[in-house]
């Protein structure tokens, strides 16, 4: 077993919740370069605060680009990530990884090394010489690496959906990543809530193998029940959270659909 | 026509160089974060000493998360930025956008406004609620979109090579994504050096329309003239000029085998 996913299911246990809080905010957020350290005060402390007021309704936090780019890694990130530790919470970093070897090797160091559990990669890039070195820095370190089957976007069937060919037959993509993500050992795979009868047929794949984060709850349309009821383990919700007055009751008003 | 390209084009025709300078070092140089005071200064003088140092014999410079995740966005890589654009070069953010459209946004904004003239994104993530958003972003500010057609790795053949099939009929891939490059009017294609024949076969569709950028010269193994003469208008070479000696001159020799 994976130290991740041991770490993320005692706490879900723990917290009796599935939700891994996304600090992503929507794009009215961004703000503008010229006015950086305003936009970098606002969203370190918007992210403190929400880990402070809901660390105990959660599995997990989920980081992207939304807070990397503006605070830096190697600046707010460690922040945040300490924030994320104290709170015995796992994090992870959704910096959707799909590149050479040389570059997801180095990708792969420097999110683990600054203390993020899990990185989130695109299978799309295939494994010699590209995913095989995010596979080993991971489990070197005993942490996670979780794979994208089926995103949330309304674009995922022009890729994830796409019908494919070899010589196995006709496979849609994500079919082919679920197998992917069963033979290269997964700490866990993303699969838009807001794709249910997908969602149940990669369940179907990977059982109770491999667990299912579920993107796109919330802002995006996705329902988390009927997400929880075809096969998702975790249920990932960002702007929803990061954007209610009143985080604590938006969750625990989530968890009551729960089972 | 996109201000990118015609940027592009200028500086290669007066520099009499195709060479996009990739600051992308191998995983030997990317230290240990108990030091990253030390590493962001190593990174950032070795930077801005190499962009001094030959910026009169490229046309265009490059930056990957080799710089970005130790330097910052809005720390070392905006110095870096300043100084490329002093040199009067183009400069291309190598991030491989493939998140949902809120994500992607917010990163094209940020890599934008920080000053990047192009972004590099992956095709396979489509287009509503995907790239729309990005190539949005850009033609706003006349900046341009690179698209990733067939990357320089060995298990690029596992995504980018993949047989498909939909109502046209069975296509590899990357000719989709070279005919999604024409639809959505890219300012360039990403090709491996490493890949001649599937180089050519994408020269073949694109013709003069789209400029090929042809990574993998060097340390990889692709061979710059060979590439040039498959079809590639701009080469990007990283680690071989990063970590050579002589950079001026590993340059003016790779230099001397094009026409």
């Amino acid at each position: 077993m994976h130290g991740f996913s041991d770490k993320i299911a005692q706490v879900a246990e723990d917290n009796r919740s599935p939700l891994v809080l996304a600090l992503d905010p929507s794009v009215r957020f961004a703000g503008n370069i010229h006015r950086k350290a305003e936009i970098q005060a606002n969203l370190l402390r918007k992210s403190l605060d929400l880990i402070e007021e809901t660390s105990d309704l959660l599995a997990a936090v989920k980081i992207n680009r939304h807070l990397i780019l503006p605070l830096g890694l190697y600046g707010g990130i460690l922040e945040i990530l300490d924030r994320v530790k104290e709170a015995g919470l796992p994090s992870i970093v959704d910096a959707k990884i799909n590149d050479i070897g040389n570059t997801n090797r180095w990708i792969a160091i420097h999110y683990l090394d600054a203390g993020f559990d899990a990185v989130i990669a695109n299978p799309f890039v295939g494994w010699k010489g590209g995913l095989d070195v995010v596979f080993e820095e991971a489990n070197e370190r005993n942490k996670g690496v979780i794979l994208l089957v089926y995103m949330s976007h309304p674009a995922a069937i022009e890729g994830y959906g796409r019908m494919t060919l070899d010589q196995k037959g006709k496979r849609l993509f994500y079919m082919v990543f679920a197998e992917k993500a069963l033979e290269w050992g997964a700490s866990g795979v993303v699969v838009g809530a807001t794709h249910l009868a997908i969602l149940e047929e990669i369940y179907d794949t990977l059982g109770e193998k491999i667990p299912i984060f579920a993107p796109g709850v919330g802002t995006q349309g996705g329902d988390p029940h009927l997400a929880q009821e075809a096969g998702a383990k975790y249920l990932i919700v960002g702007r929803t959270i990061f954007e209610s007055v009143k985080p604590r009751d938006t969750i625990k008003q989530i968890l009551t659909t729960l089972k």
